[in-house]
C-alpha cells in the first residue's frame, strides 16, 4: 500500500508550527510497510485543500489529512472532505456526549462552535480521541481510504497508536503477526547510537528498527512480523540481544511511556526507601518531576528550593564557611545540600542540585557546570559533576535527569 | 508574490529528518510579504520530482526547491530542474576552486561525484555557501523564479540570510510596510475567545486577524499593512481596542514570546518585592517555572515542598488541628501554608498550593480540586479554590498558571 500526507494549517504555512506529524506519520508508515511518496501541506483554505485531496486520491491509495478538525471556522477538513465525496455529515452521539460532559464539567457555556466537533462523513469509522475533543475519521472506500486525525501531535500520536495502527493492519497484513518491542536509552544521543548499530539499520527487513528521539531521551523500536507470537518474541529477542552488546549501558527500559522518572519511582518504591531533595538551580524542576507521577508520595514527602545562599544557610544549614571557602558550585556545598536534606526530612536518601543554569557565569564557571551530591542511609555520600553546555532550560533538565540517572545506577549496584 | 517550498529527500519521506526548512522558509518568506500557500516533499526520485515541479510552476510564482544539491547519486535537483526548463549544467569557475581546496587541505581524493557540486544551471545566479561545498542557485525567467538551495539546514539558513534576502527584498518591494502585534491572553479557551471577536475574523481585511493556541495560552496576532510605520500602528489601535472591550480582562501581555511567567516576574521585581512558595500537589513545579528565566534571583530566593501532611507540619509549622479539622484541601490550610511560608522565608508574597492532583480523591474531593493561599506584607491573606478536572499533569500545570494568574491581578490592583 501506498500512502500520502496532508498536513492542513495556515500556521504551517507560516512556519509558525514545525510539521512534525507528517514526520511522525511516516515513520509510522514506515514500520508498517505502507509506503509514503508524497507529502504535502495547505493552508485553512477549502478551494486549495479540494485540489490537494484531488491529486492525493490520483496517485495514492490511503491519503492521510492532519489538523483542520477542530471548532473554528478555520477548521473545514471534514466539510471538505464530505463535499468531496458527495457524503454528509452526520453527529456521533458518543462524541456529542463527550463534548457536553466537557462543557458541563467545567461551567463553560458550550458554543455552537464546539458542536462541530461531533459531526462525523457518513460511513466512517470513528476514532476515539483520547487526548482532545476532536474525533477522528477513517473512511474505506473501493479503491481509496481517507484517514482523517486530529492537528495537535499528542492527540495524533495518541490515536494514531491506539486506533488507527490496528486497522491498519487488518489492511496491509497477510495473516502474520506484528510485534513491537521500544528499548529506551539515556546518556547517549540519536546520532550516536544510530551510528553504533549503523549496519543493523541498514540491513533491516524483520524486524524493522526505527529510532525516536524524545527530548533527552532515545527510544528504538524493533518490530518483528511472523505466524505466531513466540516466533515474533524470539526475533526481538535475538536483535535485543545484539544491540545490548553495543549499547546495553544507556538501557534504562522499555516500552513507549516508560520515562526514566517512572522507571526511578519504581525502583524506589520497590526497595521501600525514601527520598528528599534540596534543589538550587533546578529551582524545583527535579521534586515536581518526580510527583509527576501519581503514587510519588509512597516515597516522596518534600524537599525545599534553596535557590539563593541566604536560604541554602538558614533553611537547609550550610555551613557559610563552606559556602565563602568553595563556593556553591562545588561538591563539597551539594555534599553538604543532599546531607542535611535527607536528616532534615528524614529520608533513605537526600539528592541535591546545585550550579550554574546560566545564561551568565557564576563564582566563575561555565553555564551548565552542575554538582548533584547522592545521600543515602549507611552509604558515603558524594557528589558528581557535569558540564551540560546548553542553554538555561536545557541544562536545567539534563541535571533534573542526570538526579534520576544517578539514583538509578546507585539503586542497581 | 507567491512562493511554494518543494523539500527534496527520502529521509523526510520515511521520517528520520524533520521538515524544519519548510518551516523556517515559510516564516522568513513570511516577514518579507510573500505568500506561501503550498509545501510539498518529495523523496530522491526524478519522475516525482519533475511532476512537483511542474504542478509549482502552474501556481506559483517563486519555486523552491531545497536538498538534492550534494554530491552523491540520489542528488538529482539541479539536473532535473536543468532538463525541465532546456538547460544546460556548467561549470562555476569560484565553486570548483573552492571544492579543489577543500580536498587538497583534507588530502582526501577528490572524486568526480565532488566535482558535481560545481555544477550550476546555466544563466543562474549563484548563491554562495558559507557552510559548505554544494552552491546555491537562482534563476529568474519571465514569469517564473527558481531558487534552489541546499538541504542541511545550516547551510540553507545561512545561505538564505546572507544572499537570498537581499535578492527577494529587490524584487517584492513596494513601498508598503507590514507590521504585527500579538495579544496573549490567560484564562480562556481558543474557541471561546474566538466567538467573542467572531465579526472581526470573518471580516478581516486589513489588519488581518490569526489565533494560535499554546498549550493553556491563546495569543491573536494583528497584522496591519500600509504606508507608513505611524499608519499600521494606528490601525492596530483601533483593532486592539475593539478587541480589549470584549475580552481584555484574559489579556495579560504582548508578544510572541511573552508567556505569563515572564509578565509576572518583570511586574514583581518592578514593584521591588520578594516570592517564597509551599507547593503540595505542584511538588515544585511553581518554583520551577519561576526560575525557568533568567534573573529569578532578584525576587526568590527559595520555598518549600511539602508533599506529606507530616512535612507540612514539621518543616512549614501548619498546626495538626487544621489539618484534621478542615483537611489539607481547604482554604485554611492554603491560607496557613502561604502565610507561614513567606514569614519562614521572609518574603514579601508568600503563595501556596494544596489540592489534588488525581487520578485518586483526596478528602473525598475530587481531582482538580485545589486551593491557592496568597500572603502579601501588610495585606489580608486568602485563598481561592480552583476546580480544574483535567488529567493529573495538566491539574499541576493549571495549579501554576492560575497562581501566576493570581499574582499578577493582586499586583495590579
Amino acid at each position: 500500500m501506498n500512502a500520502e500526507i496532508i498536513a492542513i494549517g495556515t500556521e504551517l504555512l507560516l512556519g509558525q508550527v514545525v510539521n512534525t506529524n507528517a514526520t511522525f506519520l511516516s515513520k509510522e508508515l514506515a514500520t508498517l510497510g505502507i509506503e509514503v511518496y508524497h507529502q504535502s501541506v495547505v493552508g485553512d483554505n477549502p478551494k486549495r485543500l479540494k485540489e490537494a485531496i484531488e491529486l492525493a486520491e490520483k496517485r495514492s491509495e490511503l491519503v492521510i489529512l492532519t489538523g483542520g478538525l477542530g471548532p473554528t471556522k478555520d477548521d473545514v477538513t471534514k466539510q471538505v472532505v464530505a463535499e468531496h465525496l458527495g457524503k454528509e455529515l452526520v453527529i456521533d452521539e458518543a462524541a456529542m456526549k463527550k463534548i457536553r460532559l466537557f462543557h458541563k464539567q467545567r461551567k463553560h457555556p458550550m458554543t455552537e462552535n464546539n458542536q462541530l466537533q461531533a459531526l462525523i462523513i457518513e460511513g466512517s469509522v470513528v476514532l476515539k480521541n483520547n487526548n482532545g475533543l476532536a474525533v477522528g475519521m477513517f473512511l474505506n472506500l473501493e479503491n481509496q481510504s481517507f484517514l482523517l486525525l486530529p492537528g495537535p501531535p499528542h492527540e495524533l500520536e495518541k490515536m494514531f497508536e491506539q486506533e488507527v495502527k490496528p486497522l491498519l493492519l487488518k489492511q496491509t497484513s497477510k495473516e502474520t503477526v506484528l510485534l513491537s518491542r521500544v528499548l529506551r536509552f539515556y546518556g547517549i544521543g540519536e546520532s550516536r547510537l544510530v551510528t553504533l548499530i549503523d549496519d543493523l539499520i541498514e540491513n533491516q527487513l524483520n524486524p524493522t528498527l526505527a529510532s525516536y528521539t524524545g527530548k533527552y531521551e532515545v527510544s528504538l523500536r524493533l518490530t518483528a512480523n511472523g505466524s505466531s507470537n513466540t516466533e515474533c518474541e524470539k526475533k526481538l529477542d535475538n536483535l535485543e540481544a545484539i544491540i545490548r552488546e553495543r549499547a546495553g549501558d544507556y538501557i534504562y527500559g522499555y516500552g513507549d511511556d516508560n520515562s526514566l522518572v517512572e522507571v526511578v519511582s519504581k525502583l524506589i518504591k520497590e526497595k521501600k526507601l525514601t527520598l528528599s531533595a534540596a534543589e538550587s538551580l533546578t529551582g524545583g524542576a527535579f521534586q515536581s518531576m518526580l510527583t509527576s507521577t501519581s503514587g510519588a508520595s509512597e516515597f516522596f514527602e518534600g524537599g525545599l528550593v534553596t535557590y539563593s545562599n541566604r536560604i541554602k544557610e538558614e533553611q537547609l544549614n550550610v555551613d557559610r564557611k563552606i559556602i565563602d571557602q568553595f563556593g556553591v558550585v562545588s561538591s563539597q556545598c551539594a555534599i553538604k545540600m543532599a546531607e542535611n536534606v535527607r536528616q532534615l526530612f528524614n529520608s533513605d536518601i537526600g539528592i541535591s542540585f546545585t550550579g550554574v543554569a546560566g545564561p551568565l557565569e557564576l563564582e566563575n564557571k561555565k553555564p551548565g557546570t552542575v554538582w548533584i551530591g547522592i545521600a543515602v542511609k549507611n552509604k558515603e555520600t558524594y557528589a558528581k559533576c557535569f558540564n551540560f553546555e546548553g542553554d538555561r532550560n536545557k541544562n536545567r533538565e539534563l541535571s533534573v535527569l542526570s538526579g534520576l540517572h544517578l539514583i538509578y545506577r546507585d539503586l542497581l549496584d
